[in-house]
C-alpha cells in the first residue's frame, strides 16, 4: 500500500464551533440556566464517558445501548461486580475480571439516573432510605451528547449540546406542568417570541389505557403500536394506518413489515388519536377524552394528571397561545411513563433546494419514573426537559433579522519595532478603562502589510483599528478608524471624502481612550 | 458464573461536579476568559472526540498517542486517505477502506492545531497561502479532557478541564511575553492575590544550545537529557545527577536507567542550570546566561528573545513578584519549541495525612513552532498557555476564607393540597421580583414532613423558607424563616425567644415580596 496521509479534519457529523456560534450559544445558555435557577434547580456536571451498563438501554429509537451509541472497552481491567456490589468469584474464589463496556452519554438524563442512583445506593441497600421518602433533587445541567447516527441527515450531528433540566424524588405532576412553563419562559428569555412556538402536552397514560381497553394488552403489542404512532409527523396518516395493518413500501421500495390490527381496531386507535382535531380549547380536549377512555382505570388516572395539570396552567395564566394538549404526541424515548412534553416551533425556513419547511421539534420531555429504579432497584419518579441548543441556534438564526455576531477588539495596527513596546503599554492602559485591546502580531517580524491588518480587523468583527506610526507617534497623536461607522457609510454614502472624513479620525493620545469609549458606547 | 450486577457507579478518575463546584467553576471561566477576550481572543470549541492521527503523539511525556490516551475504533468504515486527502487505492483500483482509530482529546492544543491546519489546508495545497503569510488566529476555549493514567495519584483525575488561550501564526516573542501577563492578569481577576503565585519563565533555545555546545548534540541525546532534566522537582538535584550518569533505585527498588554521562559533563548541566541560583533580577539572571551560553547561536537567539520579554515586561510594569526567570524550567510537552512558561502557587496545604504541601503548577504554556506542521506541511509558529481549572478551584478552596457555595432559591414549603396554586403563583409573582424561588414538590402527595423540607432547604444553601398553612392564609399572611440570619445567630445567640423573634416573621403576603427582597439584599 502507498503512504498513507495524515489529513488534518473531523470526524463525520463532528463540528468546530466558532466565535459567532458560541455568542448565540452564550447566550442560551445564560439566559436558559437563569429561568432554570429561578425556579429552584442546582447546576451538575457529570462525565462525558460512562460505563456503558449504568446508561442503560434507553437510546431513542433503540432498544440497545450498542446500536446508536459510541461504545468501546475500558483500557483498565476491573472485577466484575454481583448485584450487591461485591466482586463475582469462581468456585476458586478467582475474581472473575472485564475490561467493562464504556460508551460516550447519548444524553443527560441516563448520566442523572445514575448519579442519583450512586449517591443514594449504599443507603438504599443498609434500608436507610424507602421509595416513601426518596430525596428530592431538581438539577440542570448542559454540554455535548454523542449519537452514532449510521446515516447521517442534513443538519443533525454526532456530537451536539443538551441544556437539561429535571425534578428527581417527585410523583406530583404539578412538577411537570411546571416543567412545562418552565420551557415556555425559558425560550422566550432566550429570544422566542411568543406565539412562535407552542408546548404540546399528552400522557402516555391515557393512550396507554385507551389501547389496553381495546385489546392492545401485552407490553409488546403496545410497544409496537407506540412506535408506530410516534411516526405519525413524518409518515402521516396513511402510512401510518398501513403500517399498524398489512404494512407498506418506503421510498426506496423497501419493505416495512406492518402490525397485522384488524382495520376495526386500527380506526379505533386513529379515531382516538384524532379525537382532538379542530377541538380548540384545553378543557374541550379533555372532555372529548373523558367520552373516549371509558372506564380503564390507568386511562382515567392520565386524564386526572392532564386536569391538574391544566388547572395549574389556568392559574398562572399560561393560555392556549403557549401550551396546547396533542392527543398524537408520543415523544420516541422508551422509558417516557407518563405525561409528555414537546416544544414546536412554529416558524418555517427553506432548505438548500428552496422548498419551505417546518423547523418542528426543539424541546422534549416527559415523566420517566422507572428509569431510576433500574439502577437502584428502587422505584423513584421523576419528570424533566432538555433543549436543543444546537437546534434552537438555528431558529435564532433565521428568527432573527441581523445576524449573532460576536465583537472583536479594538485593534492597535502593528507599523514600527521600536514602537511595538508603546503599543503594549497603550493597549493595557485602554483595557484597564474596560475596552478590548489587540495589539497585532502576526508574522513579518520587522513589516507587517497594513491590508493583512485591516482584513484581521473586518474579519473579527473589531469596532475599530487605532494606528500609530513613527510621524503620529513624534505628534503624540493616533489615527482611529471607526470599522463600525465605516460599515454603515459604506452603505449610505459614496461620497469617499466625506467617509474617509467621518470614519477616520486623528486623536491626541491623551484624549484616545476617551474618544474610543465613546465611539464604543 | 453467577449474575453479574448493574451498580450504579462512574469510571474511576472521572467525577460528578456537584453545585458548589460548578459555582466556583464558573468563576474561574468567567473572570478568566474576561481577561482573554480583552487581550483580544475569541472563543472556539472543538469536538470532544477525534481522529487520533489528527491529534498526533504530543501526550505529556509519552512519545505515542496510543499511551495514556482514551481511543478507540470509528464505528463507521472510511477510505484511508493518501497524503494528497485522495482515497488510496490498489492495483485493480479498489478504495482501501478502515476502521480509523478515534481518540478522547487529551489537550485543547492539538485541537488547535487541527483545526487550523483544516481550515488552510485546501489554500496551501492550491499554493494560496505560505509560512509567510500563515494568517493570525488568537482563540480561546475551555473544556473536558481526557488521560488515561494508568496509575491514578491522589487529586489526579482522567476527566478534567483546561481553559486555553493561544496565538497561532506568530513568531513574535512579544506573543509569548504576552502570554505570561495574561496568566497573571487572568489569576488575579479569578481572585488569586498578587505575590501568592509567580509566572516562572524559560527559553528551551537557551539550554538546547548550551547542551549542543557541550557534546549533547543528537535530538535523541538532547530529549533524554531535556526529560531527565524536566523530573527535577520531583527528584532532586541528586538523584538527577545519578540519572544523568549511572542510574538508580527508586523508592520501590526498581532500577532506573541512568544516561551515563561523563561526570563532567553532568557537572556543567548541573552547574548551568544552577547558574542563576540565588541571583535576584531577570537582568542579572539574563546576565548569567549571557556568560554561559558562549557563541552557540540558538543559544544566543534565545537569550535575545528573553530579553525583548523581560524589556516587555519592564515596559509595562510585570516586575518579579509577578514574573521571574527559572533557568531549571522544562515543561514535559515534547513540542514546545522556545519559551516555556509555569505558573506556581506559593500556598501551601495540609494533605490527607497532616502533611505540608506545596501546591506546585496551576498553568503552563510555551512556544511550539513545529506542532501545526505536522498536519499542515507548512511551519506555522504558535504560542499559547492552558489553566488548569480544577487544578485551580482546588487552591481558590484552599486559599478562601470562607468556602464558596451555591446560593439556593427561596423554598415556598408545601403544607396544604388546596393551596398548591396558590404557591405556584405566588412563586411567580415572586420571580417576577427578580427573586429565586421554588415550590417544594417532593414525595408524599397530600402530606410532606417539614422536618424533610427543612433539610432541604437547608442542604440546597436556601436563604429563606416561605410557610403557608391554612390558617396563614386565611389570615392573608406567610411565616417567613430567615435561613441565612438564622445561622449567624445559631453562632452568637443561645436565647431561644429571640432567635425565633428574629429569624421567623409574620409578613402580609401583599408586603412578601419587599419584606424579601431586602431580606436578600
Amino acid at each position: 500500500m502507498t503512504e498513507r496521509g495524515n489529513i488534518p479534519r473531523k470526524i463525520r457529523g463532528f463540528r468546530d464551533i466558532d466565535a459567532d456560534q458560541n455568542e448565540i450559544r452564550r447566550r442560551i445558555i445564560e439566559a436558559a440556566t437563569r429561568v432554570y435557577r429561578s425556579y429552584g434547580f442546582e447546576q451538575l456536571d457529570t462525565p462525558v464517558l460512562e460505563y456503558a451498563d449504568a446508561l442503560g438501554k434507553y437510546m431513542p429509537d433503540e432498544d440497545t445501548v450498542d446500536k446508536g451509541v459510541y461504545s468501546f472497552r475500558n483500557p483498565e481491567e476491573e472485577p466484575i461486580l454481583a448485584p450487591d456490589g461485591s466482586e463475582l468469584r469462581d468456585k476458586e474464589g478467582k475474581v472473575y475480571m472485564e475490561f467493562a463496556p464504556l460508551a460516550l452519554r447519548y444524553d443527560l438524563t441516563a448520566p442523572l439516573a445514575r448519579a442519583y442512583a450512586e449517591r443514594l445506593w449504599q443507603d438504599y441497600r443498609r434500608k436507610q432510605v424507602m421509595e416513601t421518602n426518596a430525596p428530592l433533587y431538581r438539577r440542570y445541567q448542559y454540554g455535548p451528547v454523542f449519537r452514532y447516527e449510521i446515516k447521517l441527515l442534513p443538519g443533525r450531528f454526532r456530537e451536539f449540546w443538551q441544556l437539561d433540566f429535571d425534578s428527581v424524588g417527585t410523583n406530583d405532576v404539578a412538577a411537570d406542568a411546571e416543567a412545562c412553563m418552565i420551557l415556555s419562559d425559558a425560550l422566550e428569555a432566550i429570544g422566542l417570541q411568543r406565539g412562535t412556538f407552542r408546548v404540546k402536552v399528552n400522557n402516555r397514560k391515557v393512550l396507554k389505557g385507551f389501547l389496553f381497553s381495546i385489546g392492545i394488552d401485552t407490553d409488546d403489542r403496545e410497544g409496537a403500536v407506540l412506535r408506530v404512532i410516534d411516526k405519525l409527523d413524518k409518515i402521516g396518516w396513511d402510512d401510518m394506518r398501513l403500517e399498524l395493518g398489512p404494512g407498506r413500501e418506503d421510498t426506496s421500495g423497501a419493505a416495512i413489515a406492518g402490525l397485522h390490527l384488524d382495520s376495526s381496531i386500527i380506526d379505533r386507535i386513529i379515531g382516538f388519536l384524532k379525537l382532538a382535531t379542530g377541538v380548540s380549547g384545553r378543557q374541550n380536549v379533555l372532555a372529548e377524552l373523558e367520552k373516549a377512555i371509558g372506564t380503564n382505570e390507568l386511562a382515567r388516572e392520565g386524564l386526572a394528571e392532564l386536569h391538574k395539570m391544566n388547572q395549574l396552567w389556568d392559574t398562572l395564566g399560561f393560555d392556549e397561545q403557549r401550551i396546547v394538549f396533542d392527543t398524537t404526541l408520543m415523544r420516541g424515548m422508551a422509558y417516557y411513563t407518563g405525561p409528555v412534553f414537546e416544544v414546536e416551533s412554529l416558524l418555517k425556513y427553506k432548505d438548500e433546494k428552496g422548498r419551505e419547511r417546518n423547523v418542528g421539534s426543539i424541546c422534549g420531555g416527559g415523566r420517566y419514573d422507572g428509569l431510576v429504579e433500574k439502577l437502584l432497584g428502587m422505584k423513584v419518579p421523576a419528570t424533566g426537559a432538555s433543549i436543543g441548543v444546537d437546534r434552537l441556534a438555528e431558529v435564532l438564526r433565521m428568527a432573527g433579522e441581523e445576524e449573532i455576531k460576536a465583537e472583536g477588539p479594538v485593534l492597535i495596527a502593528y507599523f514600527d519595532d521600536d514602537l511595538q513596546p508603546a503599543y503594549y503599554r497603550l493597549a493595557r492602559e485602554l483595557r484597564q478603562e474596560g475596552i478590548d485591546v489587540e495589539v497585532y502580531c502576526g508574522l513579518f517580524k520587522g513589516f507587517r502589510k497594513m491590508k493583512k491588518q485591516m482584513a484581521y480587523a473586518d474579519a473579527k468583527n473589531c469596532p475599530a483599528v487605532i494606528l500609530i506610526g513613527g510621524d503620529e507617534a513624534a505628534k503624540g497623536v493616533a489615527t482611529v478608524k471607526n470599522l463600525r461607522l465605516g460599515k454603515e457609510m459604506a452603505e449610505t454614502t459614496s461620497d469617499k471624502q466625506e467617509w474617509i472624513s467621518k470614519v477616520q479620525q486623528e486623536v491626541p493620545l491623551a484624549d484616545l481612550a476617551v474618544h474610543v469609549k465613546n465611539m464604543l458606547a
